[in-house]
């Protein structure tokens, strides 16, 4: 049973979030007095609340570029919920020291990423499938309702459910109060590019505020070699140091150790004309 | 007098905020620096100052949805002021266990509401009244400069009065020390919707960010009645219970309370093409 | 050596954040989160993260604006950094009992204008240029990686130093522990408005999010004369008191002792159509 593997952490107090729920309404606040209701001294923090709406990819994305920045004990409270209300289940998954709540559709895949990665994915990028929880994690089905706030409101299980379970864990509940045990989770299709000959054809996976373009092309697979790049018909050569490195197209290693297309004072995904899905095609250069 | 009638919480050290300030200036910070400046042991926690500029209602509005989701003792900073530096008061207003510092505007509509409306409004919608302080309620006068910031700009009172007199409330000043007792609030004019024979005809109240309609419809006004809603020349059958339970539009009972209007994965405003202030007709279904 | 003289606060545990990250990705987060794992209880306030990318003036100019509201002892980090891993250097500068962290590229100009502007400024408005730390000011060239997040990427020194740097403060890091001493900083030029003879030529410094005209006119240079103001070809007469004194343009002291052009629930940007850099006469009326 992976429930019973999996190292227990000790909150540190810190809650961030993630939603889809924008800036402008009164949702967020909401899920924030909940948990400050049940836990008034957490520490929140917010990731961000400007995921495009039902954006789960997106969101996945987002929260595995934010969470390794959290010291252990920290818990994720991430809601990007096209489905809140229906069967899909509600998730807490604990690993590598931290705690991760929301629902079950694929918003960890990037915490999990690429481990979980079956080496041939037999599914269209992004698409949904059911992955087994990795050693080193736990995973629970949330189904205790004493831990919700109620009335459960059909339609905003952030405020009701998650927000709640993420404070309960801050006040000390254990993962197997709050839920039952499992061992499948809901992952998104994300290929780790790799090599194949001379050529590496990896992903566009976010295009960011600054219009650079993230990809899942790895430090290690081009560390070290002479490369060149090429995305959308334009070609560059070699993988820069920092984004003032060229005076035009720079392909930099970015700060979370994956290859990034950037535009010296620009913005790339608009200079090239693409975004989430794109081909970057890597070459040893000649 | 109101005020000695009314409890007197305990502040439980948070302060919620909502501004039409935006987010891209120091506005936000200067009031917050303010706060902090006073009571350096305050928890802040934004609402939103994505408000339109001047948008009484509209903030009103979301501070009713949100200040619920607080703990009693919280003080809620709420400031869309055109009338800042002009003879508008600035308020105190004292009530289930949550204080409410801001101008004297309306802003406090819809923590008061649908009580403090008389049963015959005649009063245009959304315009300001003079309306009685509920029981239940304290509300004050701020007329003590000793607990503001010096000097006081004629322009930017959030920072100067209202921020103050929030972080003096967490801080343990008595509502008395900060003001004078007053028995009368500015209301702006929504009626609560209600049965005439067969037929309820509600108003839109807020768009939200997903475009959702959210209405002045009581849960109790349809719970267990066959009904069907009317909006803008489309008829929707049924009171559904999440978002999915329809494939284009769909009405459900918010998270509020009160009917909204949603569309599948989409915006029902722009379906629609209505915002605030449509009608929303209800009728029983034959 | 200008850091032998200065003072040198005691960190209060607030760190106010500003940049140009926007608040759709994770990159604030992964700040807070790296502040948050030095030092555990910093309590972290954002100023802005929506600077326009790479706005070096923009950002300095809000930076200017929020850092008096809060209390002596706040550290202010600031991350606008169009040159990120090239050799600008990077700056931590305290005086008047606050420390301030970033980029040495004027980001920290309103902190120590006008006292550091040249009586004769012979550079173009807002260009960079070396200047003499002023007295009761102290600042160092932050160069010990001990203090550092590691790895250091090249690409993101606001997760890798300078948050990392700021947190090293709130948990009691002397300056001198951190960098070495510096004589100069980088400052934008601006101006102080003055008079010659009856005409005083003020600049607009900023757009705010009401579309309010920032000026570099200062308090003390139009009050208790009577004055008018020409911007764009339109003549304001006299300086109000509040927003709500005009029912067109408004000229008014704004919150922070400069003046701004206003417009009575409106945009004066959009209605003079004019943004940052424009000319604002002054001239003593007949």
């Amino acid at each position: 049973m992976a429930a019973s593997t999996a190292p227990q952490p000790n909150p540190n107090g810190i809650v961030t979030l993630l939603t889809d729920f924008g800036l402008g309404d009164a949702y967020v606040a909401a899920v924030k007095g909940a948990v400050l209701s049940v836990a008034p001294s957490a520490r929140l923090v917010d990731v961000t609340h400007l995921v495009p709406p039902q954006g789960v990819h997106h969101g996945a994305f987002l929260l595995g570029q934010a969470w390794r920045a959290f010291s252990p004990g920290t818990v994720h409270l991430a809601v990007v919920d096209p489905g809140v209300g229906t069967a899909r289940s509600a998730l807490l998954l604990v690993g590598e020291g931290h705690f991760f709540v929301g629902p079950d559709n694929g918003l960890f895949t990037y915490v999990l990423w690429p481990r979980l990665m079956p080496r041939q994915l037999s599914h269209r990028p992004f698409s949904p499938f059911s992955a087994p929880v990795p050693e080193g994690f736990a995973a629970y089905v949330l189904d205790q309702p004493d831990y919700w706030r109620q009335p459960v409101s059909a339609t905003f299980h952030a405020r009701d459910v998650f927000g709640p379970v993420a404070a309960h864990l801050v006040a000390g509940a254990r993962p197997e109060q709050l839920g039952s045990p499992t061992d499948k989770v809901t992952a998104l299709s994300v290929p780790l590019a790799e090599w194949e000959g001379d050529v590496l054809d990896g992903l566009v996976l976010h295009v960011d505020t600054f219009g650079n373009l993230l990809t899942n092309v790895s430090e290690e697979a081009v560390v070290g070699r002479t490369v060149e790049v090429t995305v959308a018909g334009r070609t560059i050569r070699g993988v820069g140091r920092t984004y003032a490195d060229g005076d035009g197209l720079v392909a930099v290693v970015g700060s979370n150790g994956f290859l990034e297309i950037a535009a010296a004072m620009g913005s790339a995904a608009r200079e090239l004309g693409v975004g989430v899905g794109a081909v970057v095609r890597v070459r040893r250069a000649r």
